[in-house]
C-alpha cells in the first residue's frame, strides 16, 4: 500500500500543510513537529515524488559548500556551521572538495551541476573574477578576498587588520625579529598577499624594517609545511623571536618544529597563528591566534543565498564583512 | 547560441564520444582529457540536459557520505579519501551531518534523499538493525561495527583486536594501573563499547584486574572530553600510570590535562589514542596511536557501493574488513 500525505499527517498528529511544509524543506516548522513528522514518514515509508515536484519548481533543496580541503580544521569547523545555518532553511548541504584546483572552481561556478543544487557557497583558492564574469549559473556565494571587484554575493573578513593586530600584539612583547610562515605567491593564495601586507603595515607602525630573511613560504598550509618552515629558517641561521604563521595548522607544525629544535615557546620564540581552531586550544603550549567568527561567516553567506534565491536576480553583488577576535593563550604569554 | 557536445569535442580536440564519457562521468578518462574536455565545456558554456538524462537513467551520479561530525578530524580524514576514491567512478560525493542522532539517520537510511543520490555511505552512531529491516531505499553501505546482524553491506576494522594490542603495547611498558577513557552507553556508541572489550581482553591476558574507577566516560569525543574525563580521574584520587583513550582527540585533550596537572608523558602516564589523526603526529609529546587505514575503509566502500549499482541488488549483504596498524610514537616512549 502506497501512503499519502494524509497517512503522514495522521501519524504525527498534524496538519496536511504541516507535513507538506516538512516535505517541501520550509523553514517555519518547529524542530519537535518537524521530528515527529520525519518518524511519521520513516514509518509509513512515505515517498514524495519529488524529482516531479523538483523539476516543477525548479528548486532541489540542496546547495553545495565548496571548500579546498576538509582536513583542514578552519574549513571543516565552517562547515559544520554552514550545516547549522542551512538547516534553518531546510536546505540539505552537499559539501564539495576543489582541491583549490582552478579548473574545478571554474566547473563548479559556472553552474554544470546546477541540476541539482540551488545555490552555492563557495571558497575559492585559485578563481579569478575573469572565469566569473558573466555567468549566469547557480546563485553563488563567495567566501574571502580572493578576488578583487568581485561579481557576486560575498563574505569576506578583514585578513590585513587582523594579521596586523596580532603582529602588533608581538611588538608589544617586545618581539623584534618576527618571522612570518606561510608566504604563497600571488596566484596560490589571497589570505597569504593580504596576512602578509597585515604583517608588514604592523612592522611600518612601530618603525621596524621588513627583513625578507624572516619570511618563509608554505605552498600548502598543514602541520608538516610549517614544521618544514621553521626548520628551514633555523637551519639556515635565522634566529626569530616570534613567529606569525598565516594559520592554526601551520603554526601547529611550527612549535613541534621549534620543540624538536630546543627552543622553548614563549621564552625563547612567542607563536601566534590565525584561524582558532579547537586543536590550538589543547595543544601545549596552547595557541594564541585570530578568531575570525565561523559561525557569522556561515550564517552571513546562508542569508545571502537566501536573499538571492528569493529575490530579485539581477540585485547587485553585496559584500558582507564578518568580525574576528584576537585570542591570547600561552604561546604568547608574558614571563 | 547554444552549443552542442559536437562544438565542445572540436574545441578541446577530442571525439564526441570522450566528451559524452565526461558528462556522463565514466571512469575511463585520462585526467589531462577530462580537464581538457571541462575547460571547453567552460569555455562555451556548454549545458548538457543533465536533469531529463538523469531522470532517463535514474541516476545522478552523486552519492552521499553521512557522518556523524566533520570536525571530528578522523571523519574530514576519511571523507578526503571517500571523496578521492569516489571521483575514480565520476561520482561527486555529497557529504552530511547527522549528528549522530537517530532520527536523522533513520531518514537517510529510509532513502528519503534518493531522488537526489545514487548510494549512501552512513556512519552510523544511534541506528539500530531494526530501523533498517526491511528498507527498499537507496543502495548502502555502512562504516562501523555498530549493528550487529547488519543487513547492509559494510566495512569494519577489527576494534576489540586493535584495542586489545594498543593497551597490550602500555602492558609491555610495564604500566600496571592503566586508565581507559571514552567509555560509553550502549545505547551511544559501537566503538565505545568494542574498545573497552579489547581493553578488558589485554588486561585478562595479562593477568591484570579490570578495575572499573580506572575507567572514565565520555558521551562526546572531542579533545574538551578527553581533558575532562582526566581531570575528574585526578581529582577524585586516581593515578593512572597510563591513559588508553578511545579515540585521538580524547587522548589530545588528555595529553593537555596532564601536562597541567604537571605529570610528564610519557615519564609518569604514557598516553594512547586511537584513529592516527594528523595532529597527534604534531603533538608534544607525539601521540602513539591505532591508526586505521583509512583510504582502504573508503576504497572498498566505494567498491561495495560500485558492486551494487552495478550488480544485482538481491545478492546478499557483504561484510569487508579494512587493516589497521599501531603507531607507537613519543607519548609511549620507553626511556
Amino acid at each position: 500500500m502506497r501512503h499519502r500525505l494524509k497517512d503522514v499527517a495522521e501519524r504525527a498528529g498534524v496538519s496536511v500543510k504541516t507535513v507538506s511544509n516538512v516535505v517541501n524543506g520550509h523553514v517555519h516548522v518547529r524542530p519537535d513537529t518537524r521530528a515527529r513528522v520525519e518518524e511519521a514518514i520513516v514509518e509509513l515509508n512515505y515517498r514524495p515524488n519529488l524529482s516531479a515536484r523538483h523539476l516543477r519548481k525548479g528548486r532541489t533543496g540542496v546547495i553545495a559548500l565548496a571548500v579546498p580541503e576538509l582536513d583542514i580544521p578552519y574549513f571543516a569547523e565552517l562547515a559544520r556551521h554552514v550545516v547549522s545555518a542551512a538547516a534553518e532553511h531546510g536546505w540539505t548541504v552537499l559539501i564539495d572538495q576543489t582541491g583549490g584546483r582552478r579548473d574545478q572552481e571554474r566547473v563548479l561556478a559556472s553552474g554544470i551541476t546546477d541540476h541539482l543544487i540551488d545555490g552555492l557557497i563557495l571558497s575559492p583558492l585559485a578563481l579569478t573574477a575573469a572565469d566569473l564574469a558573466g555567468l549566469d549559473g547557480t546563485p553563488m556565494v563567495l567566501l574571502g578576498e580572493r578576488i578583487e571587484h568581485c561579481p557576486a554575493d560575498r563574505v569576506v573578513i578583514d585578513n590585513v587588520a587582523a594579521a596586523g593586530e596580532i603582529t602588533s600584539h608581538l611588538i608589544q612583547l617586545g618581539r623584534r625579529r618576527i618571522a612570518a610562515v606561510g608566504a604563497q605567491r600571488t596566484d596560490e593564495g589571497a589570505s597569504a598577499r593580504l596576512r602578509l601586507a597585515g604583517y608588514r603595515d604592523a612592522l611600518r607602525a612601530a618603525g621596524l624594517g621588513y627583513d625578507q630573511t624572516l619570511v618563509a613560504s608554505a605552498s600548502a598550509w598543514h602541520r608538516a609545511d610549517g614544521a618544514a618552515a621553521v626548520r628551514g629558517l633555523l637551519t639556515s641561521g635565522v634566529r626569530p623571536d616570534a613567529v606569525f604563521c598565516f594559520n592554526d595548522t601551520l603554526a601547529l607544525g611550527a612549535l613541534r618544529a621549534l620543540h624538536e629544535a630546543g627552543l622553548r615557546v614563549p621564552e625563547d620564540v612567542a607563536v601566534a597563528g590565525f584561524d582558532d581552531i579547537e586543536d590550538g586550544r589543547f595543544a601545549t603550549p596552547t595557541l594564541s591566534t585570530v578568531a575570525p567568527d565561523k559561525e557569522q561567516v556561515a550564517r552571513l553567506a546562508i542569508q545571502l543565498l537566501a536573499d538571492r534565491l528569493g529575490g530579485d536576480p539581477t540585485v547587485p553583488a553585496r559584500e558582507l564583512r564578518a568580525p574576528y577576535r584576537l585570542v591570547f593563550r600561552e604561546s604568547t604569554r608574558t614571563r
